[in-house]
């Protein structure tokens, strides 16, 4: 390792878990075509037909510059600011947006444009396994807040706590993974007064970073807040890999607040295309921007997800499983028989079923299951969760 | 400015001059259509429909994973690897090559992977505009070392004196951007000698980054001598970009030297998935991933560019125009008549023609041409060369 950054080897000590795993699907997947997936957000069945409409359309030149050097469009800038505006009821500009491959070019982004080396982030537990990768990769600090063990809401004091002289910025994840929990309004404007508080007692800004690749994944009917509706100092991103199921064609944006005070909100307007240039010009394919009109109005079937998910927590719950009903994400969470998450998971592994051990989020006694799986996959999975319990429990 | 990161700020401040002039292009290619564009190396003619085939069929779903979270694909890294042991006449396994969205994904992943904040990076002047707001944005410090100011060649002692002890890496780029100059062996030979003195002196491993992206873009027959196969310690980045002229598709690659010693060959290996990851998910989008087959075969047209590089030499200089003749790249470079590039790219301008000024380069009594423009262009604007020499030299 002699001669790799301490900032590699720190990234990777923080992901080389998820990367094993990784690692461990795709090789039992290879090895067993009937194996029943329920690891990675990926997608089990063919991609929807509107998306590939959509890339076909998109491929087609239309002009001479048609591959050129493609900072955000404004068409794309334009229909993203219209549609934050309707779902959020807040008036974004065009120029608020920026277009970035994916909600991790975003959160990037986030982290380059308002820290600098030594900074602390505040990012909660359970959680997704990229933020502190990604924080150390920028050399900064992540400081882990845990939720409400039980209900999984933000738990303020846990976040108060977590704060120090260093914090610049707190990540919110809305609907959350691994969980599916929504935060509720009054809880955003806790956080919002606890966070003003904060910034005033040391003395410095702290932001507020909104994770939302799930917001259009809602289930019941139940609404959505962002944060950046109740605290001015909040950066939203937001990925389209989720709703359109399709993560590896690079899509996503960054979005100020419009509640930023003005002069700021112009700064930060003015750095996007600078900073993602220097961060390797990070915006997606033009042949991604092109597609974003089109792309804004598609959506996995939501009424099928719900399906799945009824399926799933009625057939567990049958059993006795103890589980987090979703309200957003296509993720199922819930508590593993026999208490320990890693055993569970190897246990299910041996019928042919994979599962997200706890293990990776922090949560030992626990797992994860993706609701992305196919159908035929629930279905031949559905006995092995009855037998494991079984056995486990 | 406030709330913005000193790294951010930093970045900001060494590209702005180059972000307000492609402003500038923008607005002035917008107001007139008949405008000869010599700028960026962007396309001025329809894409390549080898390309549009190739990104037609890479839409088309083959499996319900198509879309899914694509690491580098095993099919692309092999084709590379292939190309590389041919083309550099040394053995590349496809683990040595990761791929990444262009040559710019591939510099910032060299930058992260082996330096931390402070360290030090030697580049060339006049050289490519965007290695210094890079180098800020990851906390790294740019270091200029000029090349020989006649024949554009890699100044050695301009390298020695740049080396202190916080130096950890030196970009050789060749075919040079702007000047079109491809290093010999015997250079290269004397610059790895250098680097390996150098290393030993102050105790620490001076990589060297070789920036590619014009490799496959040579006139004359002329050879090409990858610095990987001098300098065991060196990291290629490669981006399709230039020999598709489609730069808004992102597509390229770090390869690291197969005479790298083997447990550090090992380590940089290992580390490529999670620092991807860790910088913000960095592969290229899937559809681009399953061209690469297809791609690695396709080029521009290298008759007809070199054609349009001798009509424009022999046009300015049988006016008198001092030019430097490229042996790679699509650039040409020259010196501005009566010594001022700016004010001679303003007097280009009010004639419908923009070039871009030396001053972007530090050089501010040269210029650049970018050989992208189409012939149509090229004959339009050839009159105002003429006109414009005659009123300035």
């Amino acid at each position: 390792m002699a001669h790799l950054s301490a900032r590699a080897i720190s990234a990777e000590a923080e992901i080389v878990a998820m990367v094993r795993f990784l690692e461990q699907v795709t090789a039992r997947s290879e090895a067993r075509p009937d194996i029943s997936d329920f690891t990675f957000g990926n997608p089990h069945e063919m991609p929807l037909p509107a998306l590939v409409a959509a890339l076909r359309k998109s491929v087609e030149p239309q002009r001479e510059d048609w591959f050129a050097y493609r900072p955000s469009e404004p068409e794309g800038r334009a229909v993203i600011a219209d549609g934050l505006t309707r779902e959020l009821g807040l008036g974004f500009d065009p120029l608020d947006v920026t277009l970035t491959q994916g909600a991790f070019g975003a959160i990037a982004l986030a982290f380059h444009l308002v820290m600098d080396a030594g900074d602390e982030v505040v990012i909660p537990v359970p959680g997704w396994f990229c933020y502190a990768p990604m924080l150390r990769a920028a050399d900064l600090v992540p400081v882990k807040a845990t939720l409400d063990p039980v209900s999984f809401e933000l738990d303020l004091a846990a976040i108060e706590a977590a704060i120090t002289p260093r914090t610049r910025m707190v990540v919110v994840n809305s609907p959350h993974n691994p969980t599916g929990r929504i935060y509720s309004r009054a809880s955003l404007e806790a956080l919002a007064e606890l966070l003003e508080r904060a910034s005033s007692r040391i003395g410095a800004r702290i932001w507020l970073l909104s994770d939302e690749p799930y917001r259009r994944i809602r289930f019941d009917g139940i609404g959505f807040t962002s944060p950046a509706t109740v605290y001015p100092w909040t950066l939203i991103d937001y990925s389209y890999g989720k709703v359109l199921l399709a993560p590896g064609q690079r899509l996503g944006y960054l979005a100020l607040s419009p509640l930023l005070p003005a002069p700021e909100r112009q700064a930060l307007r003015a750095a996007f295309v600078p900073v993602q240039l220097a961060l390797g010009w990070t915006f997606p394919d033009a042949v991604m921007q092109y597609a974003v009109p089109a792309l804004e109005a598609i959506s996995i079937d939501m009424a099928a997800l719900a399906a799945r998910r009824d399926r799933m927590l009625q057939a567990l719950e049958g059993w006795g499983y103890r589980l987090t009903r979703p309200e957003g994400t296509f993720y199922l969470w819930g508590a593993a028989p026999g208490g320990d998450g890693a055993r569970f998971a190897e246990a299910l592994a041996v019928e042919g079923v994979l599962v997200m051990p706890g293990t990776l989020f922090e949560r030992p006694g626990d797992f994860r299951l993706s609701l992305t799986a196919n159908t035929e996959m629930i279905e031949r999975a559905l006995p092995a969760f009855g037998a494991v319990l079984g056995a486990l429990a």
